[in-house]
């Protein structure tokens, strides 16, 4: 980026507060993609010599656009253009995405489509330890942000091992809670396994997308200590709303 | 699982021994889905009782299907069907995909499509901290196994600061390696980011697959140990041939 192009973009001259106009043209930096998801922004000491303005105007710049949600800075690393997509860490710990929402700080809201005691389909059967003739709990959910739809969730949990578990309200508990706090299970381990594939009918009418739509699908499988299986979940994901990231070391 | 479903498959008067047909009333159950990737067999002991066989016998049977690769036995936690797909743990380790590859044991070729020295775009400059006039190498690669294409890599690797990493042959050797072993540089940390994206033409040409199928997608950026990012990649996965799959801990 050469100053020259700064230069065009700040004007003295102009009654626009020489801070605001900073903020316009990281704006438009931000919106055109020139700074992408992620972007880490020079030190300020070099942003603000490069531009010609003080490091308290280029601060207050930057200032607001933490406000504004655009920038985010990290303690020791500097400041980045802040992701669209909610990111979890879910590949990499075994939260639940309520966990991840809430540690983000984004608000969500859950609808509770179907939570019925019944028959379990007989591959899923066997990844739980139990016979297809015995009951499940099937929970059906999506999740929405203030953005709209962005997970489906289809669990099936062992109802002989979480007893009651068929009687909470899902609209305003969490499942992994549920069996932690509420039933006192010790959740242990899952291995969750990631694919990609297109939305069928049913989960393009819960995501409010097309039918055939690419979504990342997850497929989790959760033990207790015991080994036991606990439960099991389809997952479908809008990746424009939500997009799983790994932060990761070498060593 | 009843045992007269057992009774019913295994025949003692048949002159085909009876491990070999337990082999085969295993085969039908993983062929037909009522045993899924992951399935965990139950005890040697109890499976022997139920299917009324000695522990001798069942054990054949099992050594067999190890042996053809449709079960594994992991030390302290049973036997289970063998997963279908590749499944790599890079949304938890920062390993690349030839380095699983190796650890699975899975043989693979590369076929470098491009690698060459030219612009980068715009947005792929700013994560690589790079002015969009300074060059950048472009690996285009496609990693195969014997099942036909599996991954779909475009990496752009700074070669101000990989000096002379454009005369790596990528077809015998990875990336990753290049940059530590023989350019000594230090890899200390990524950003993985998943998505699901319909197959673009040129996509679909390099994973043999019809345009708009759903693709596993991941954004990666690499950074040094001193903070400069050194590599940008787009990865697109068959998710038939590969799913990236993560075994997690509660605590």
């Amino acid at each position: 980026m050469s100053s020259e192009q700064w230069t065009n973009e700040l004007d003295r001259e102009l009654p626009r507060p020489l801070h605001a106009q900073i903020s316009s043209a990281f704006r438009d930096r931000i919106a055109g993609g020139e700074w992408p998801d992620h972007y880490r922004l020079k030190p300020e000491p070099d942003l603000a010599d490069e531009m010609g303005v003080s490091r308290g105007t280029l601060r207050r710049a930057i200032t607001t656009l933490i406000a504004e949600g655009l920038l985010v800075q990290v303690r020791g690393r500097g400041t980045f253009v802040t992701a669209r997509a909610i990111e979890p860490s879910i590949a990499q710990r075994l939260t639940s995405l309520s966990e991840d929402f809430e540690s983000q700080g984004v608000r969500w809201e859950t609808d509770v489509l179907e939570s019925i005691v019944g028959p379990v389909p007989r591959p899923i059967a066997s990844l739980l330890g139990i016979s297809v003739e015995q009951p499940a709990l099937r929970l059906e959910r999506v999740r929405r942000t203030d953005a709209g739809p962005v997970v489906y969730l289809v669990n099936y949990v062992r109802t002989d091992i979480a007893v009651g578990i068929e009687h909470v309200d899902f609209s305003e508990h969490s499942l992994f809670a549920s069996l932690e706090q509420n039933l006192g299970l010790t959740i242990e381990s899952g291995r969750r396994t990631f694919s990609a594939v297109t939305a069928s009918a049913e989960v393009a009418a819960a995501l409010d997308v097309e039918v055939g739509a690419p979504t990342q699908y997850i497929e989790q499988i959760t033990y207790l200590a015991d080994g036991r299986s606990i439960e099991y979940s389809d997952i479908w994901i809008r990746t424009d709303r939500l997009r799983v990231t790994s932060l990761l070391s070498r060593r």
